[in-house]
């Protein structure tokens, strides 16, 4: 492995620290890596040594490079200062991306507390938007922010459909800065039909970052499930990202997508209430709709049906035909024809 | 093990399963064991047998006596039999304690879905009040509820302070009970300063159970996190209720409760926004902040200051005074002492 | 969940407790299930509680049904009565396969200390061979099985080429059944090719049946790796009998067995030790790996030939192919080509 | 974290990478740091760096410092050539130590394969020895390791008294380095009485490193438990080494040795067959043995006397003395005024 040090901003005492592994040779499964960008909390006062290093090592272990980000903190912090370095490690990180082997449409950026803010501010408001977003007992809302510097932004309102998905931790019992900063970014993250993945775990004070014995004295003071928030991260960026092989990144098992609402074409991912809009659409889906109708009547006199029409409006179109093909005894390809056929209309 | 199964009521076809372990003998360090009482989900239309024995054993294996409810379904689940069949269960295991070796103050109740939202009631407007309660991508609001049972209240209205600590969890990509009901419930006990922890899942469709092979098809199609809600949540009652030890339970490593706002008397784990208008407590707390004032003045420039006063708000005494003995050189007593001195007043 | 205790012997005081799961409705993808027989310890003199449901419940949960056999002991334990109470349970099953949902041909024994020995007389031994067995902390030497019964069999002397694959787990500070009983066992089962997996955790004593809280009052006497046999076993069960799928098991990812030494026909699993005796495979296999020398000839100076040849003999003919096709450009479809091939000669 | 890689001998490439991390500051809980020594396999021709990095990582985020030797191979690798390495390289650790922050009575050594069996040669010949060994699929027996260096000694001859603690994992299918030199590693350590612990995993091929997707394209070749021996080393290690705590590791919750036979003094955890040849030791032990007689008189007509006596010599006093306390009412203290008065007498 090697190790550079990089001054970003020799005045505002900004630097990068880049952890990059060899590709290919005995690794011959991967020719680049993805990345993570580790900012660290501190109150926009300083940088946490307990959130950087510790928290680079088990994302090399997983393959990962690791760069540290310690942003201008203090008198420093001024928004949009720290924003400003993050931008400015990403170019940089693009830049040299191929001699630090890194896949620059898969980095991930990582912040504790202050640096949680920092990194949810890179994932709503950034140019160089990062793939995904891990958020360690964030700061977010604007109250709480302006607590460690006055000019720093309120993320809840930034959070839009651009945003890029999230995996929250945090604990109930935080007391520096209180869970209800996650909820409430949760809470915007379901609005604008964001992917997110959150732990909270009911015991801890605030600062764990990894929560092992080299970083805190007394494990015991926390859940013994607050350490898990490292493996499950690594387990959900696999989820949205894939995996390593053969000198690629495989697919994802998974989309980093709620649903298809918002690809260039209609699908059956797409909600039925997004699709319920679309004409073109429901002149495909209704046949089939009335076909498989007779399901669930018998329920109909204890349920309120405007409510479970809003039910269904939740649901995508492949969920509800699975249920065609399951109940209704419609042919196992009728997804895919059906998928087949929205394809064939751009959604605008 | 023993098998009963009980017959709560014959009309509503409401019945009740015991599976119930021995103590004493080779158990010896264990005389009465915790219960969990178990509701299936099922739209209250059924109770879901994938919802009923395999939540059942690992509570078995973490040695609690296991019992199974089947609710009221179909035209019987009009508001209140649900819940009625639930006081009538609690109020038999009560009632058997003895014999089938309860602690009864220690029963948990665990729901699925609808019966997540009966369980959530049973935590938050029940006569027989549980220790806790988990709850499985479960059905809060009253639209999401009125799909299944017009006539189910709404929970997040119900939760007060008098609601019983939760375990919560879904899955972000639910689009049958979306996951908002999940995050407007945590914002609700996040507001009544309730105990809880929570673990959203990215991926995975509604209805998982304990999300092994046994009872689905297709593990593939969820994170691989999703299953470990059973092993967290049996480690989470530890927390908050202790474990087995010399014939009764050991005293839990957590209190139950966020902060001491809501014990007799004062205490030092009361938040300062609570002890800030109680005058007797002041007399006994500002004298030691003067002392231990000059702390993070430095900082003052840049943070505002109205903020920073909130946010101290939110700290417990005993946070602040542990800064007090580790920045400020004040006596490794002085918690204790304060405590002391505090307990005298009662709270009302 | 059923639960049926029956009387095998009233004289001898042995039962068999059946506990029963159902099979479709719910469970679609499920149409019968494979079991576990569960032999307690008690050095020959009692059956153990702890060693009985504690052990069914995680068996039960990963989707077993679960079967407690509670054998002959004291003055009855007189060899062979304890391996008859299990023949005649192994009949029963199976005579009652279709009634209790179980899978004849894939019946798990699970056995403890001196329920270990029986297991493993079972696995050894007996007429009706399990498809795998269980050992924990077992009495396998004659001259520790004497200390408990003194007509009980040296199992070491049993293990041949139709022992049934086994996981044995122990402790290296047991100090009632030493480690070297495991340790004999798992080279006998080396030296007659049988497959395996051992876990020996550093510290416990003897007889901690599944090492939770349920079982023992001090589970800090034990490393905390003790407890994951459970979970290990039944993730290891799936690598060699398969997993729930579509109303039956799905092919087991991986064999049984060690190598194709013992399949009807030869194939490329064989070893080279057993192909380089059998003249028609070798007259297939040695053109191609003239074709493919030339690899490690550099290494040749330093290494003892006679030794290598030794080594290349432990390996089976599908790993040196592999090797051929990595580095000597053979073409991918090598090795199905040779397999099918080899499987026209029968080994006899 | 530090890098810093110093050649230890041009001639034959041999080099020592040093991994640091700082301590104290924020890590106020740590003045140094227990240490890993990484010996990377590769059958005596080179070193892999599949098993150098990959390995660092996992330990340096459990706050070791980690060092990975690139010791003689090929031609360089006639014996002693790579144990000289190995001892250069320790001197030079503990020569560095307040520079590096190593406690130096706390290195680690780990290798793999052709470097396991330079870390069990480590483990069992040489000058500076390791804390503990933890040996990955090694190469243990002469046979065997002179197929990858002629001059190779046989570890299994070099195991006595003096060797450290082992922790030792492979694979039943490997067939490059076959299992049975784990299994009679395990088995000469068992009889010199040498503390371990052990993982055998069924299924997975010769050098799979940290098994993980960073390491080896294909994990679905491996049985899903083979990860895990990173963890549990680290926690083994946990526990015959301590943990961190204010400034130094705090005292470990298990000896290093499996009894205390050789201690300077006579004790508590000296086996009864120890005891039983040190008559001043007797005469304290037999009154007490005679008073809590009676116990398991029952079972004498169906055990073997002589088999009985030979049992209960493998018994610590300590857990005899803890039946007496249990079952023949002797006083809870007995044990410690046992241990104070033997620990009055010398052990020679």
């Amino acid at each position: 492995m090697d190790v550079e040090k990089i001054v970003l901003n020799g005045e505002r005492n900004v630097t990068l620290t880049a952890y990059t592994q060899p590709v290919e040779g005995e690794f011959n499964h991967i020719s680049k890596r993805p990345a993570v960008l580790i900012l660290p909390g501190g109150g926009y006062s300083m940088c946490s040594d307990r959130e950087a290093d510790p928290v680079a090592f088990p994302y090399l272990e997983a393959g990962y490079q690791a760069f540290i980000l310690r942003y201008s903190v203090g008198e420093d912090s001024v928004w949009p200062n720290p924003l400003d370095d993050y931008e400015q490690a990403m170019a940089l990180i693009e830049e040299r991306a191929d001699e630090w082997k890194v896949l620059t449409d898969k980095i991930v950026v990582i912040g504790f507390s202050a640096g949680g803010h920092l990194a949810a501010s890179a994932a709503t408001m950034s140019q160089h938007r990062p793939y995904a977003a891990i958020l360690g007992y964030p700061v977010i809302e604007g109250d709480c922010a302006k607590i460690y510097e006055k000019t720093a932004p309120d993320v809840i309102a930034a959070v839009d459909e651009n945003t890029c998905p999230c995996f929250v931790f945090a604990t109930r019992t935080d007391n520096v800065v209180p869970v209800k900063n996650t909820i409430h970014l949760l809470d915007a993250l379901e609005k604008h039909e964001i992917m997110f993945e959150s732990h909270i775990y009911s015991h801890g004070s605030h600062g764990f970052s990894v929560c092992n014995t080299s970083v805190t004295a007394d494990p015991e003071a926390y859940s013994n499930r607050v350490p898990h928030w490292v493996a499950d991260s690594i387990e959900w960026l696999k989820d949205i990202m894939g995996d390593f092989a053969n000198g690629q990144m495989k697919q994802p098992r998974f989309s980093k997508s709620i649903n298809g609402n918002r690809e260039p074409f209609l699908n059956v991912d797409c909600t039925m209430a997004y699709l319920s809009g679309k004409p073109e659409a429901m002149k495909i889906i209704e046949p089939i709709m009335h076909m498989s109708a007779g399901q669930g009547q018998e329920q109909a006199a204890q349920v309120d049906g405007a409510a479970m029409m809003e039910a269904l409006k939740l649901m995508t179109l492949r969920h509800l035909l699975s249920y065609a093909v399951t109940y209704a005894g419609m042919s196992q390809d009728l997804i895919d024809q059906v998928d087949e056929q929205l394809r064939q209309i751009p959604n605008k």
